[in-house]
């Protein structure tokens, strides 16, 4: 029996990709091995890799102008990598600070190079509660680039409306959010997002590049970091982890599947907004700390009135066969992750839950 | 049917690995999910994380001066991350040139820091076919590090004996022959190896390293390129590719049962001996390039007559069931990959195969 995830990530992905997966582990398309035992030369494993980076293009409408990229080392290295290819000696860059993800991007891009913060939001018990509006923002109009983290991960905020940054380039860390709903790609210079949340295992990152700047990027760093090399390779420069970019292809199927991009927005808004429209009729009980228009769709972030309470709601829910739902060790509390891979009806459950443990304990 | 599967990395894995993972794939051990959708804080993966660390220490004897670390971006990164950490301002590393992977490893050094040339091999044709003796060895007695290639998977030879370097740290890629047999891990002050030989999918770089050489790893690097912060944090500093580790774990287990080391060893030699004893038999059709004492029991190489008959050997080859045998772009002929998982059958198959296809075209 399959539990209901509610892990922020790796995260819960959909049954039939992970059941296509298991069906062909052994012997792939009749091939006589595993995906994982294929050359990443040969053409069965290109297809794979193909389809996977055609499926991204089609279901986020990627322009000409952009290309995907097939990473590792999950968004922590892009945090180093991003600096490391764009802050060119002389400049800076400038980041907007929604939390602890971005404070590691931030810190990674003060050791390569010069960077500042542009915004924060940070509160004075060092949590975040929001996103910046524009009137907030304190842009170099020369920066080398502006960063974001597009949804919070850990304290459930996420950006609604893209910044106006003018004529700097855009970049994002959509880990927790990418492929949510559709996205207009173009308005970002690089885009990047570790797989485990939306779109499959940990082990690959997926960025989406626009040509022209990764083109522009420093060529004094080792090649192995340079997006140019990996854009000119079709991300095969080296060994790509070929098992993990097979699961998002079965993944990138499914979505299309559902409907694509628009079906996980209405998918998603309407878990979000039923998960939400319990806690909020439940407020004396239930205590969700995000400000509502910088509030996640992805990762739902509330408390009970006590610690103690909080332990007991996770513990019984997991009896009740849904797990993932314990808060980060920082902000405490509870935290429903729910990317694309969990149905209206995981959430159903959710709401039911809690509107009954409110009852008995409320 | 599976097929016979000489591939040089991405390559075949112990068909027992792979149907535990099937069986478990939708169901991890009753968890009612899959393991990649485990969070890795979990104690369900961190049982995995720490299982596939307590065989690699029991299976290799590491000591406890050495500390096994999960990185990503393949060995290609290492050749970057290496110099990184321990090319300290105003020092140098030694490299021995034994193939590509060597330049490619020299040449990241040499964009990071200083780094020469200790010994190479390389022929007048840009070719390699042996490793160099002691007595080539040019060493620099201040070197940061020497740094060598174990097994040079695209030429096909392989270090019998490893290289006196007095109290110079020694650095080994061993990425397509990491376990292939007991090895004295104490001698290395760093080893690295990508999974996708001997071990497990893409994706995923094991690495034994001293515990007091990397704690003395360059700090004003990112943190993320640390190998002093992984060590810190078991390998969970950020999100490890879980599934990878989990492949590892079952080929670990598989090569346990067979006896650890010492079995890979015997049947390793066993298959390297079968097959070369038959191309020297057939020395008249088929030439093996590489001098006698530095033949891989990883890679063998070898060439026909002439170019038509190499292809007409692949394609035939395939048609009996046995796959991956077309050499590298660069050395042309045919290179046959023994990996552990390759079985004395499999090369059994092969030897009658070529002693047929000899007899037939020779
Ligand atoms: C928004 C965001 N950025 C970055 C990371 C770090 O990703 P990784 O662990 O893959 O490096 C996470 C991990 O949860 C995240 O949620
Ligand atoms: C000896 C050796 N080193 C390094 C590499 C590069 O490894 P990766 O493609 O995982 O970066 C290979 C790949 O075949 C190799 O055989
Ligand atoms: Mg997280
Ligand atoms: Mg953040
Ligand atoms: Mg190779
Ligand atoms: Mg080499």
């Amino acid at each position: 029996m399959r539990v209901i995830n509610f892990n922020p990530g790796p995260a819960g992905l959909p049954l039939p990709a992970l059941e296509r997966a298991r069906d062909e582990l052994i012997d792939f398309q009749g091939s006589g091995m595993s995906v994982m035992e294929h050359s990443h030369r040969g053409k069965e494993y290109e297809a794979v890799h193909d389809e996977t980076i055609s499926l991204l293009t089609e279901l986020l409408g990627i322009p000409d102008t952009h290309q995907v990229l097939f990473l590792t080392g999950g968004a922590s290295q892009q945090f180093a990598q991003v600096p490391m290819n764009f802050l060119h000696p002389g400049t800076s860059a400038d980041y907007l600070m929604t939390g602890v993800w971005s404070e590691k991007a931030y810190d990674e891009a003060r050791i390569v190079g010069q960077a500042r913060i542009a915004a924060t939001t940070v509160g004075p018990d060092k949590r975040y509660v929001r996103v910046p509006g524009q009137g907030e923002l304190q842009l170099d109009p020369r920066a080398a680039y502006v960063h974001l983290t597009s949804n919070n991960t850990l304290y459930g905020t996420q950006w609604h409306t893209w910044p106006e940054v003018g004529s700097v380039p855009l970049i994002a860390d959509m880990s927790s959010d990418f492929m949510w709903k559709p996205t207009d790609v173009s308005r970002f210079a690089f885009l990047y997002a570790g797989a485990q949340k939306n779109l499959g295992p940990s082990g690959v990152l997926i960025a989406v590049a626009r040509k022209d700047f990764i083109a522009q990027g420093r060529r004094d760093i080792p090649k192995i970091f340079r997006y140019s090399l990996h854009a000119e390779n079709n991300s095969l420069y080296n060994t790509p982890p070929t098992l993990a970019i097979y699961l998002c292809r079965n993944v990138l199927a499914w979505m299309k599947e559902q409907g694509g991009l628009a079906g996980m927005e209405a998918r998603n808004r309407q878990k979000g907004e039923l998960l939400y429209r319990s806690l909020d009729a439940n407020a004396g009980f239930y205590r969700a700390p995000v400000e509502r228009e910088s509030r996640s769709f992805m990762n739902v972030v509330f408390h009970l009135p006590t610690p103690e309470l909080d332990a007991t709601f996770v513990a019984e829910a997991k009896k009740a066969g849904m797990v993932g739902l314990k808060g980060h060790r920082i902000s405490g509390g509870i935290r429903a992750s729910l990317y694309n891979a969990v149905s209206v009806d995981d959430v159903r459950a959710l709401v039911s839950f809690l509107e009954e443990f409110a009852r008995k304990k409320g």
